[in-house]
């Protein structure tokens, strides 16, 4: 590693903005697999500058610089840095999804005016090389949905709680591993899953998708109940991101949701993040990995400096927006405490009737006093869903409010 | 399309030899996507001359295209077309799995001499984009070890044996269902996945492997036994190929094999692939989906096409060479027929202790006169395991040949 600026011709200039955990797992990466990577590309890779808060010039690194990594995080500097350096004609990658989900399209049109290229693939699914995948691979295949989970905390924390943890034991658990920050909020409120599935959205479907355009719903809320209603039917309870093409629009959201035991996310364990690709041309692709962790970060972020270096990769297209469609159509599970006499089911069922909400299953069990209703929605829209459920809610024989999540099974799929 | 060799300059002019099942469906699809494709790389790939059996002429089609696409499959003439096209400087694309196993490093070196590209993901799992992942995203990854499902007749047999059906039948519905040819050999027996798999090796570990130096073994001697007593420990039972660095050479070998039930290949059903990739860098990373059929293979082969167009993907470095292993180290089921009288088993250890065989868990069931012996091994050479295997099988009380079948268990993975 050469940090002074020096290097021989045949050396591939690397400025480095930003040296945390992931920055150093990065150069020492780079340094390690320098040799290999020299041998097929011709050029070798290295670290011509590091920029961190107390260290270093931008204008000096970028002028040095073949190509810049930003691995800062956060909207500012970090958009101002990867914008200079396009406008200067200099390729860049980035792991930065907050940016890349609230400024993407200002960043890929700067890189298309300028011809150079972006890579992000550590933005959604670390080493798992879905961006790429979604670019490349298939950028010639017309993808009618994605299912991810693409956040690693909150995958760790449903299947703690799987295993009979409570949510509050879970978060400790993944706190304690190093799966969660001391401030999970960003996590377990699904934000951080909305972020990356607007770039996925954006790649697969080629229409600008902002972070504020998904709507999401964390796991903050689910019950033990819930997870062991899951166990009894052999279903698997996962925060799971869509992204679909509907009525000739696109709906990207982010949701806990029951998915049957052979759907190809329902084995996902752990902190590990995976995303099914789905499309009438090749049927079905998943792919899945470890999620984050900063070595599986620095290795995408290492596959985009070399995918540059070997000279393929190009922005996106041009944006081509199809309209965005709030509301998310799926079956539903509805979960209700209720006093225990007469009339109460029929009632309930009434409501959910009128407002064209069909029921494919139902289960009551008394608790003494009061019984559990269980229901399988057939599916609806969740907007005329959520106005029935609050309509049953207002009734004095609810218990507690209704709890709805949910469902993706085998004949829906 | 334009299949009288017209086209504008902005034209990518595809030379399309064969046009079979795949070779239609590749044509169909890319007149469907040209306008999509056109839209994000500016060029608009059109078909520019075909080549059959009893049309088109290879010379001229050469001439007119910018790229190959070969999907005649067998050596020649594929070969020869192909190292001429490179020869004249042209790109190319091939799905072909028999060449790209036994001519590979002839046809990688003319790519690197001429400094073209030679594309070739359908070669291996289909739509699944291991290839492209292998060689792009992971190529500064340093792979400790790949295990693939890369075989989809095979693994629609065993889904189907495990659900109960016999050898036979399962075999006799992948022929009906359009999973397996006529002639089935070259999946049954292993060695298309073997050719599947000296491809991925080489671009794993970067040394060439001919298909002749990959171990196989097929699933036609499989029992229903075999498969009950998978199904009652949990474990499933799939054609697993394997690459792995081992005593600082390189092993590649296919083998029915048991998995335990978290393993990532375990959930893999019916006709489809799956790929896994261990690294100390990036843990692991699973692809899986439909591994054959004209539409999936014509959308890899198109993906290949666009690759190309867009100006990625290089030819494979030269090579690297490990030595290669040709034992495999594993543990094994080992499963023994023999008479119910006293000392059988005292003996059967005797002679597998003798080889250096630790039996790990062995379990004796009375069958009458008969009793049934199951036993897991510790890690062991295939070779010394042979070599016991057939001591043992030589004794009067064994009653038909000892079966013995590869175990991936949890704490060997």
């Amino acid at each position: 590693m050469s940090a002074d600026g020096e290097g021989t011709p045949a050396d591939f200039r690397v400025g480095l903005l930003g040296h945390g955990t992931v920055g150093s797992a990065f150069s020492a990466l780079l340094e390690e697999r320098a040799g290999e990577i020299a041998r097929f590309n011709g050029r070798r890779p290295v670290i011509c500058g590091v920029l961190t808060r107390t260290q270093g010039n931008f204008d000096e690194i970028l002028a040095e610089a073949d190509l810049l990594v930003e691995l800062i995080g956060g909207i500012e500097p970090a958009r101002e840095y990867l914008l200079s350096a396009m406008r200067a004609g200099k390729d860049v990658v980035s792991a930065n999804k907050q940016l890349l989900s609230q400024h993407g399209e200002e960043l890929f049109e700067t890189a298309r005016e300028h011809g150079v290229r972006l890579r992000f693939e550590a933005a959604v699914a670390g080493a798992v090389p879905v961006v790429r995948v979604l670019e490349e691979s298939l950028s010639a295949t017309p993808i009618d949905r994605i299912h991810g989970i693409v956040n690693g905390t909150t995958n760790f924390i449903l299947t703690e709680m799987a295993g009979g943890s409570s949510y509050a034991e879970a978060l400790a658990e993944a706190q304690r591993s190093g799966y969660a920050e001391a401030d999970p909020s960003d996590d377990v409120s699904g934000r951080d899953a909305a972020a990356k599935m607007a770039i996925l959205a954006r790649l697969a479907f080629g229409t600008p998708v902002h972070l504020d355009d998904v709507r999401y719903e964390g796991i903050e809320h689910l019950h033990g109940d819930d997870l062991e209603y899951a166990r009894e039917l052999g279903l698997g309870l996962k925060l799971v991101g869509t992204a679909e093409r509907r009525d000739g629009g696109l709906s990207v959201h982010v949701h806990p949701t029951f998915l049957y035991a052979g759907h190809p996310l329902s084995s996902i364990s752990g902190s590990f993040n995976a995303v099914t690709v789905e499309s009438g041309t090749i049927t079905e692709i998943t792919m899945s990995g470890p999620g984050a962790g900063g070595l599986q970060t620095a290795s995408a972020v290492l596959g985009d400096v070399v995918s540059v270096m070997t000279g393929g990769a190009r922005p996106p297209a041009p944006p081509l927006p199809l309209r965005l469609i709030e509301d998310v159509e799926s079956a539903y599970y509805l979960h209700l405490d209720v006093a225990d006499r007469p009339g109460v089911l029929a009632t309930v069922m009434r409501v959910l009737g009128e407002k064209q909400v069909s029921i494919r299953s139902v289960v009551q069990r008394g608790l003494g006093e009061n019984a559990r209703l269980v229901m399988v929605t057939h599916p609806v829209l969740e907007s005329s869903l959520r106005v029935a459920v609050e309509e049953v809610g207002e009734f004095d024989f609810v218990r507690s409010p209704p709890r709805m999540i949910r469902v993706i099974e085998e004949e829906y799929a």
